[in-house]
């Protein structure tokens, strides 16, 4: 086979095209799963993958699979996809590039009439981002069986509206899966993060992802006039937070470049400006690659808590309220993907997924790695999110190598 | 004139009668201020006070004035009054206390046929807590001319509503105020405090208010993915907060026991669980009595603020949003309210009330004091606020005695 190559020209100005749908003033994307403007996206693709021959599926749980034929339709498919949903201030590439850069390889694989022996499916996961439905990675989730597909029906957004009356409302609710045989699963993605581009790489050869889980950590103290309380005595639940959060910040710092530690929600209740609140939440987010140095962070997040804020007469609860466990990727995949890389003569390093991925899920039953390319500033669930046609365009012909590596009988 | 008293079974049915509107199933009230549980407090107030034979007037900005004749009409009056509205989880003592104590003593006159040498008025003021109308004290600043109506008119609630249409909708736009020429003003309250409960004190005669502001603080970090952003390489708010807060504490202990520092609201943006926040915002109340050590925590908030959050590389904003300057109470009034003491016999002693009360803006044309009463604990702003019959019916007590002595010719 000759060294073929994607067209760049055309991946970008679908990047582009894409998102302008949803898009935000600060130039980012709100494109929230199951709004009417993921439905917008999501035909857009539809469109797209159609013209370029695919048929299209849709599961119960709203996730599309574009199939392009292989020469033995017997053969388990190579899968390549990501999502099309977006955080409500997020960026244009943040799964979109998986999509998109998945129908670019079947337009190459067409522009050059290449027939691959097993067949190929593109897919869009329903509500990877999980933040207008709590449960983040769903339709991943619910198709590998690892999610009750009643209990993310039953997801409700701020507003009351289930996961199920809005796939309803939007046409979206297909058939079940049967058939969950396939070969392999490629997940380009950009890394969102500064790693990359901070060692100076322009693909990241992804071997696994880290241990993730996400806490709310309640402070119950009294709520009492701001005025006439004397400060002694008082029982007041952000003296606890403000002891509590550089006690694990310094916590985090012992497990320094591995351990991550945000606190990207928090709330006073009753919320009144002079009132001492009765009660603060926040929401932890912990990850760490590493089994033991995870199992660190969660017991300190605990102690440091408990400790904090009985220190000061403040009531505290943690509970953990989701867990993803870490993924080690399949060794072949990671092998089709280094093959790829030398085909393309890009300057790679294997490295650790910081984020969850839909790769996580499938990983569980089907052979899976994932692919990384630099983003600007390693900036990600941000408008500002950022990244280069040329750097694109390298991460899909790596993606394009590595799935003709792997549809091979 | 022989030592009369008020009737303690007549003010405590009056309060729980007054307590069942807006009733919390947690045992508190939400009477905010302008919505149609308000306008059902204040006329089940009316209809008392009607029958009491006061005649009413109500101001353009809602305030209510019930007028009991005196010996002489051309003497001015002397005021009594607070305010009905409440917290959104507020108690069912805090400025109920002062307007149905004020109706007690004009109750107790009526009883004994005692006509003062000044005629009397209580007043309920309107908007008082500034919990839905976020400017508080609304009532009496107008009355006293230091807020202009038509920014007070303009003021909204989170729904957009403003005052103006809300007074409308009520029918409690009445005619301006011509008259503000008064012999004296008196304000029982609860303290709100936990100071007398703690000396076991059973009156508080009231010689000031501490200075008070409020501030809105806003940090600016990036907003990044929480799980591939190692933390070195982060602008985070949430770490500036961490501090930030310490730092303030013990800038106030500094001030202990006089400065009084109060974080209410805070907020995280863009509010996701696996975002870095962009931005922190949160609300800092600041009291202190004396001028001097005021001035100081106020400059060390904005410089412990802009120097922390730049020692994490995150950029701070300290504005401040409102302000009531201390205030220190006529001597006269403070004598009359001593001498009412003397004649009741309640141990009591002098206390600076830490909140702000209508009673700043009162004192500011017209000679005013205050009496406080204890609560539970020092519990206000709370729906657990509490205090006994009997402590309730020695500060109208003393009240009543103060009235009588200031509405002397």
């Amino acid at each position: 086979m000759s060294q073929i190559e994607i067209n760049s020209a055309r991946l970008w100005a679908r990047i582009m095209e894409m998102a302008k749908i949803g898009a935000t003033p600060a130039g980012g994307c709100n494109r929230q799963a199951l709004t009417d403007t993921d439905l917008e996206g999501r035909n857009l693709f539809l469109s797209w993958a159609t013209a370029a021959g695919c048929e299209i599926r849709v599961d119960e749980i709203g996730n599309m699979f574009a199939r392009r034929t292989g020469a033995d339709n017997d053969l388990p498919p190579v899968m390549v996809g990501s999502h099309l949903d977006t955080q409500p201030t997020g960026g244009k590439f943040d799964g979109i590039l998986g999509v998109l850069g998945g129908l670019e390889v079947v337009e190459t694989l067409n522009d050059n009439n290449i027939t691959t022996d097993h067949p190929l499916e593109i897919v869009d996961w329903t509500n990877e981002e999980g933040s207008r439905f709590d449960l983040a990675m769903m339709g991943s989730a619910v198709w590998r069986k690892s999610m009750d597909l009643q209990h993310a029906y039953g997801c409700e957004d701020r507003d009351g509206r289930s996961v199920k009356s809005e796939l309803e409302r939007l046409g979206l609710i297909g058939e079940a899966t049967t058939d969950r045989n396939y070969k392999a699963s490629f997940e380009l993605h950009i890394e969102q993060g500064p790693i990359l581009e901070h060692e100076g790489k322009s693909i990241g050869i992804v071997t696994g992802v880290q241990n993730m889980c996400r806490h709310r950590v309640v402070l119950y103290g009294q709520a009492a006039h701001a005025g006439p309380t004397p400060m002694t005595m008082r029982k007041d639940p952000m003296r606890a937070l403000g002891n509590i959060l550089p006690a694990l910040y310094e916590m985090t710092n012992e497990h320094d470049p591995a351990g991550r530690i945000t606190f990207g929600i928090i709330d006073a209740l009753p919320g009144s400006s002079n009132v001492v609140p009765s009660m603060v939440e926040f929401t932890v987010d912990i990850r760490h690659p590493d089994n033991t140095g995870y199992g660190q962070m969660l017991s300190a997040l605990v102690e440091i808590v408990i400790e904090k804020a009985a220190e000061v007469s403040v009531g505290a609860d943690v509970r953990k309220v989701w867990e993803a466990p870490g993924v080690v990727f399949a060794p072949e995949c990671v092998e089709y993907i280094r093959a790829a890389v030398d085909k393309v003569g890009s300057d790679a390093m294997e490295i650790i997924s910081g984020a969850g991925h839909d790769s996580c899920a499938v990983s569980e039953i089907v052979p899976t790695a994932m692919i990384f390319i630099p983003c600007e500033g390693g900036l990600s669930h941000n408008e500002e999110e950022s990244i280069l046609p040329g750097q694109a365009a390298e991460g899909v012909n790596v993606l394009l190598h590595s799935v003709l590596n792997a549809a091979k009988n």
